[in-house]
């Protein structure tokens, strides 16, 4: 690490107690000096590029909060900022701590700007994105180290907080992977399996890794190592190929938090419940226990339509066992772009895939909202239960359509009992007369 | 048992395979051995009332596939027989394999009779809720034998398949539940705790449980002990008055068993998911392996609008560990009385809860869905993707949405990519490249 590198991690080693620190401790219920030394270790990241003026920092740890991030973006079948932004509203207003934007349709640097802009939250992005959408056809992506590095920078220089880096395929694990059934997802993934496969080099992105190093250190941008080689169905999972690339990310975070930079893993995907805590287990081991930064996952792949419930499940499982940031997955995994509808129900499900996790391995305060609402529900207290509830619009919405069709008025303050049994058989009015 | 005894349970302990377990051999990939032997132990049920005619006989079980129940029912804010026939219609149709009446509207015995006549799948009740609504007031219930066994005996007439009673919450175990934060929230458990309270005497359901086996004998109504002491939010989870409660199940069990009457036992609840697998097991210790029936669990309290996603996540976790059959929550649970969209989505997150868990547990063929859907994504067959979908309708939907909202035709086979990626960056169709 060079002397002028001034990341969360090369302050948090020299001892430093950032605002940055401070803040993800109060917000967190530790001592600050906890939250230094997991920045120190690597084992908890702060993505706070030194360009993204108003975010509120937030830190990304196995023993923090289990954090949540929703994608939105732009693609070439439809491109419009203002829609974005509307997604970008709704994945906060619901709960996301962090969002990707991974647009590839037009305008890229347009909307990213205005997504960094109006957000609070930490911004990711997949370089390799940009580099696909600058070429005329993606069989003729720009792969040199300029094009790499130029886009890195303009991405850094805009204020991208943590960006995600397939630096970890490489040609030995591809006969691995032409063996699957849906061989490669990421689409980072298999694009840069074919560079390789076609051109007989090595990944791109790994061999300007240190110069990729560089830039993320100047600006304090948070690489997020992605796993181009994350299962696509459960017939893959927990392969070869899957845990070939992981041993790899392992040894590109040490080489990113040897240079300053801070570093989280991504993880799968597709893989059956059984499988999901040793495959938190083995990130842990082999990456020493840098954040691991997982999508879903899903553990089914037969229910396109619900796949925001079926990776919620793998989801709570994938965080009770150590997983320290969840990749939302919406109902229109596998069959279209979402919109705002579908970026809450996403968000929705894993914030309560978060919570219940953090209520699991004990998290501090986490049970606090759970109890206070079944207080009020004791109470008969209908206002303070919607104010308390993960989703107050939505409990308030689906109350009213209830007592709508019931036909009682649509605001019945006080009244002691739920539509659901009706004021005759009411539980919990019989059982306070016990 | 006396020897007139026909109930499925008294003839596998005779060493006869019926039909019914013929039956469920088939659909479970299973010897009928294995399930005459499970059936006579008490491991599995095969919820059949002699009287109704046109059933589809199924088994509950740990070692079988995992089963889900939904409830549809009047209440008293709402009675019409045509929607119950209609909720029917939608829970059986998106994969409910039993289905609870819990009306307590008006006319119970019409809407009971239409819902069996319709249905192919075992229907349940719970036999208090229709001495409650012959009460003028909950306060009058008559909870005489007399009253008891006549409403028994006439839904077992009428051909129910099984029932919930709750007979194991005692006086002994009141003061434990008065500590609570939410006391009972089960309407049984609530109306015969307040009843013993009141009164002094035991619970009436157990003082004449004798004569109910006799009636559940001879019509092979299966019982499904009700557990009135269910936890309704975490704060009072695993505790004493709930534990104390199972173990009188299991007692209660042992003595449906010796009269010839299958049995199932019923679970919670609102449980933190570091909790269900030892909820799990310990009913398998208490309750003889019986079939255990759980709700849920819920895992938090604090996303009403949502709980059929907090309990598929608690179901998920039951199931995997031993749970045999789920019962479903809707998005209105704590609000209101679902409708039929609510049941939809109801049966769907449980119908994913058990198939994961069923993967999860290595059931038989429990994978084979996912691995031709898997294929047909691979192959770009949206038509076998959608075929094999649990939701096929829903998943048209979003597609389709989903293209019209990019302005692509409605209808557009054979294309070579999802609109998630858009045609230029689709991941399968690069890596097929490699």
């Amino acid at each position: 690490m060079t002397l002028s590198c001034h990341t969360q991690l090369a302050q948090a080693q020299q001892g430093i107690i950032t605002p940055q620190m401070q803040a993800v401790a109060d917000s967190e219920f530790r001592e600050a000096e906890f939250i230094r030394q997991g920045v120190a270790a690597g084992t908890i990241v702060i993505p706070a590029n030194i360009r993204h003026c108003n975010l509120v920092p937030m830190g990304i740890g196995r023993q923090l909060k289990t954090k949540i991030n929703a994608n939105i973006g732009t693609s070439s079948l439809s491109s419009c900022p203002h829609q974005e932004l509307q997604k970008l509203q709704a994945a906060v207003k619901y709960g996301a701590d962090t969002v990707m934007d991974l647009s590839t349709g037009a305008n890229l640097e347009h909307t990213r700007g205005a997504i960094i802009a109006a957000a609070t939250v930490p911004i990711g992005t997949v370089p390799i994105y940009e580099l696909a959408c600058r070429a005329n056809d993606d069989q003729d992506i720009d792969f040199s180290t300029e094009a790499i590095l130029a886009v890195i920078r303009s991405q850094a220089e805009q204020g991208v907080d943590y960006m995600t880096i397939h630096a970890g395929i490489r040609p030995v694990q591809l006969p691995a992977a032409c063996q699957r059934k849906l061989r490669i997802v990421s689409r980072g993934g298999a694009l840069i399996a074919r560079y390789m496969a076609k051109t007989g080099r090595d990944n791109p992105f790994y061999d300007c890794f240190d110069r990729i190093l560089e830039i993320c250190a100047q600006y304090d941008v948070t690489l997020s190592l992605g796993d181009g080689m994350r299962p696509g169905c459960l017939a893959d999972a927990s392969d070869e190929a899957q845990f070939a690339e992981l041993a790899q990310l392992g040894q590109l975070g040490r080489r990113c938090r040897q240079a300053g930079v801070q570093v989280m893993i991504e993880g799968p995907g597709h893989i059956p419940l059984q499988q999901i805590q040793m495959n938190m287990l083995r990130e842990q081991e082999l990456c020493d226990d840098a954040p691991f930064y997982i999508l879903g996952p899903v553990v089914m792949d037969c229910a396109p339509g619900y796949d925001h419930i079926t990776s919620a499940i793998g989801a709570t499982l994938g965080a009770w066992h150590g997983a320290a940031m969840l990749c939302y997955v919406t109902p229109k995994e596998h069959l279209g772009l979402p919109n705002a509808a579908d970026v809450r129900d996403g968000v929705m499900a894993y914030k309560i895939a978060a919570h219940a996790a953090d209520i699991a391995k004990g998290i501090p305060h986490a049970q606090d909202r759970d109890d206070a609402i079944s207080q009020a529900r004791a109470e008969f207290d209908w206002d303070k239960q919607f104010e308390l509830a993960l989703d107050p619009d939505k409990a308030r919405e689906l109350r009213a359509e209830s007592l709508q069709e019931r036909n009682l008025p649509a605001s019945a303050p006080g009244e002691k009992f739920c539509t659901m049994c009706g004021p005759k058989l009411c539980s919990m009015r019989v059982s306070r007369e016990i």
